[in-house]
């Protein structure tokens, strides 16, 4: 099972990117969006990933970084 | 019908992505790939629709950057 796990931090940026992208995920991959405004203690599980700014999309543990809403020292100090 | 379009450079970025990413759309989307080095005069259709930097997916018109491999200046000069 594929596994698609979106991270967020609630700017404009990422609510776009949400709302528009996983539309066109197969509908077989197991989607998990984290808000790191609900959850920060997601923070660290992200940047262990490589994530290094949100929104980033990670597929099978590989990171993407998708456009550019704010960088993971941003998120930590907002 | 969902259309996306995958705009590259052959880069290596672009080729990681090409792989990985593909492969989580949904089978429904109408999936394109454009390789700059086959096709150059795409280039300008990309920069229509908001492509600022290669790799990047636009989705129904939407441009997504992901991770970042190339700029367009050096995907024209290069």
């Amino acid at each position: 099972m594929s596994k698609a796990t979106f991270y967020h931090a609630g700017c404009p940026v990422c609510q776009d990117a949400e709302k528009n992208m996983l539309g066109f995920l197969d509908p077989k991959v197991d989607v998990e969006v984290v808000d790191f405004n609900d959850d920060s203690s997601r923070i660290s599980e992200a940047e262990s990933a490589g994530v290094k700014s949100v929104p980033a999309l990670v597929l099978n543990g590989q990171p993407y970084h998708i456009n550019y809403g704010a960088s993971m020292e941003e998120v930590k100090n907002g």
